[in-house]
């Protein structure tokens, strides 16, 4: 757990700029360091056709250069003077009235890590005054389609609108101390919410009721956003990956009988930092023969994962050996038939396990700098969301799963090549097991790593909160 | 309460297009009757600088003529034929792996109250097919913004891009009886949420835990949007109209003491349709001498100008005349002095309600069709989102409100012609009172009004339910 206090500072605003700038020098030849990087917060804006606002998110671009979650505000680094200067809002009197007080300047110098905080009607004298101290020669940074109309880089000698963008992502794949005190304190509310869903799992009737307890649990301890839409799948459902509907009974329409197991997939945002957590859990709080048998397979995938990884460890290497391990397992099972590394060789475990073992995670659920290749001609690496070596601060999802989808696995059975790998007399007692998938965040330090996911996860810690 | 029963049927889109067209017809000199309508769906959109898809909310034309909620469709009404055609996505191959079957053509033709479903990839053709029928003399009716690059009017004699919006929002104010059971489900829903609230009340040290319990009775009982961010405003926040942030804790900081009321307003969204309700209660199970006598005055208004509505009334007058119910009771109470009419003609008890009596409610919380004028110089009328004369079917809130907020009350304090009918030492006892609010759903029917809001509201009630 973590305590609140390695919190209470505030969040490296200006080491991040000098971090970002330091990007820039090394990628941009002849650049003498005359500059200014410019970033926006997102806009308020309204719903269409409707005068509510739209829910807010925050840029990121703009939180990880300030550390501020307000609308509308501006930030400008000036590279040479290492000046950071944060451009908040003016009072708007009639707003006082419908909304109180907004945040101070003098507030806003307390709580953020910047040097200055002017109004965002300073903007352009500001920037003006930048580029006026390098006799107007200086370049202004910026992200295209993040410039307001009303901003003006004409005093600066030229403007860049594609390096920062690459600059700030690659930047952010390797985590601070803070930044990962932030990824502990989403984690460690997603676990309160996925304690809650395991205890309520029996009483609750429908998908929904425990979507409702799991999200309900992070607005109650500080978390009013989640990192994504939560998947909450119960028994064959677990198997479609995308699933959205969060809607159905646990009574199988078919059968009249109770469901296997619910997929629970969902984790919270702590001032943008995302969880992002897979648990797998029997809705009569003892697994299935079947099912505890994919389990024990697929916590093995991820145990074995796990051992693996330390700084500099290649991505691909990791995600291909959790493959061997789902081959071995079904291969154990029955499910598949034939020799591990033929298996292995023919890409046939992707017909169990056809996504990525798991991508980097920080401001965004699927964080920046991981290099897919979606176009990869090879089946078991197209979905992988990071290529390469991990570093040492990245912050990486470790989810393997087995899935028994039939919309995947029947594409496997009518290939005159691929069918004999599997036994489809065995398969047949699985398909009710529908998916499993395991997921914990991980932050990779140079000699192995930390867990940051303090969900429950053994088969004894489940069965006995289900009960 | 509704038995679903009532909502087994179909959703009346075609009969939504014809009086969209009859509206058209009606307003437009010269039309003969052939042209098309045509809507759009709300597209799938990802957020900024992400993977994820953007939360979705249909398009409000789209689905009052169509019934359907899928996104990146279109729909067609032919008005001399009165033949009505739904166009859903095509299926991709590749989601269905992800994301198993969508709905296919033939449920949809079940499903919607259509006479046709055809596939987007079909639009032009079968708009082309609906102009030739004519003689190419049809005209295209369409929502500005809202047509897609691809689509394609060419073969119309002619567009109107202004009308449809106008003949749609003017439309929707008088609902039918699906849409007032649509409303009343989402009302039954969001009572249980407030029932919930206050069954909690005690228990919960932080705003935030009661939205959270808000939030998650309306998710279980099968609403998963919210129609509009609840304000849950605890103490002296209670003043503040547009309060947001629900993350204070119920202690006051300055005095150490349990805050006095929380307000509550709060509405769940049910397939489109709104619910918007506000209740305000005591922390500690019992109003306040103060509370209590500020909770009476603002129920009284509300009372008073429920007896008033029918069909034909003069939203102006009931709002008025809750004014002058708030002059009656805040003489009584001594916070103002003076005589009745005269303190009605300065306008001085906006100072403690200053926004309007109520709004039409549908599918927008702010439905359309209101006309209000907020450059009315008038300062009782200016926030008023209604004018004019209610018609039978429309829908409306009706919350008046009382409040004690020191930004908008030290403007009539600092008025040397209005600070004398505000007696301060009286006035000092009941800053603590925050804002009471009081909020229902009304239907307005031609011989008086059927409330839509069951949540609890007397104050034996919210008493009991809190204690």
């Amino acid at each position: 757990m973590v305590v609140d206090n390695d919190l209470a500072g505030r969040y490296p605003a200006k080491a991040h700029a000098r971090r970002v700038a330091a990007y820039i020098r090394n990628q941009l030849e002849g650049f003498n360091g005359d500059g200014v990087i410019y970033l926006e917060a997102q806009k308020t804006r309204l719903i269409e056709d409707n005068d509510e606002p739209m829910p807010f998110r925050q840029r990121r671009p703009f939180f990880y250069l300030s550390g501020c979650l307000l609308p509308d505000s501006y930030l400008a680094y000036d590279i040479h003077a290492d000046e950071l200067t944060l451009f908040i809002p003016p009072i708007d009197p009639d707003s006082i009235v419908w909304s109180g007080l907004p945040l101070a300047p003098d507030e806003a110098r307390r709580l953020y890590d910047v040097d200055h905080v002017r109004l965002t009607t300073e903007l352009n004298v500001t920037l003006t005054h930048i580029a006026s101290l390098s006799q107007n020669k200086a370049i202004a940074f910026a992200i295209a389609g993040q410039v307001s109309s009303e901003t003006t880089f004409l005093p600066f000698a030229d403007t860049d609108f594609s390096i920062l963008r690459e600059a700030i992502e690659e930047t952010r794949v390797v985590k601070d101390g803070y930044e990962i005190e932030l990824l502990h304190k989403a984690n460690d509310i997603t676990a309160k919410g996925h304690i809650a869903v395991l205890q309520n799992a029996k009483s609750a009737v429908n998908e929904r009721e425990l979507e409702a307890t799991f999200i309900a649990t992070c607005i109650a301890n500080g978390c009013r956003e989640q990192s994504y839409h939560p998947i909450v799948a119960s028994g064959i459902s677990s198997a479609t990956l995308h699933y959205q509907k969060n809607d159905d009974s646990f009574i199988d329409s078919e059968t009249g009988r109770k469901k296997l197991n619910v997929l629970l997939d969902a984790g919270c945002e702590y001032k943008t930092y995302c969880a992002d957590v897979t648990r797998t859990f029997p809705l009569s709080g003892k697994f299935s023969e079947e099912s505890r048998a994919i389990y024990d397979t697929v916590l093995q995938m991820q145990d074995e994962s796990l051992s693996m990884i330390k700084e500099g460890v290649l991505w691909e290497d990791v995600h291909s050996h959790a493959h061997r391990i789902a081959i071995k397992g079904l291969l154990n099972l029955g499910i598949l038939r034939g020799k591990a590394d033929e298996l292995f060789e023919k890409r046939v475990s992707v017909a169990f396990f056809p996504h990525g073992l798991g991508h980097f995670l920080g401001m965004d659920t699927h964080d920046t700098g991981g290099k897919a290749n979606y176009q990869d001609e090879d089946a078991m690496f197209r979905y992988l969301r990071v290529r390469g070596r991990l570093p040492a601060g990245s912050v990486i999802t470790v989810e393997p799963g087995v899935y028994f989808c039939r919309f995947i696995i029947e594409r496997y059975l009518q290939s005159p090549e691929l069918s004999k790998y599997i036994d489809t007399d065995v398969l047949e007692k699985y398909w009710e097991v529908g998916g499993v998938r395991i997921e914990d965040n991980i932050h990779v330090t140079s000699d192995g790593y930390e867990n940051l996911t303090s969900a429950p996860k053994t088969v004894e810690e489940i069965e006995s909160l289900v009960a």
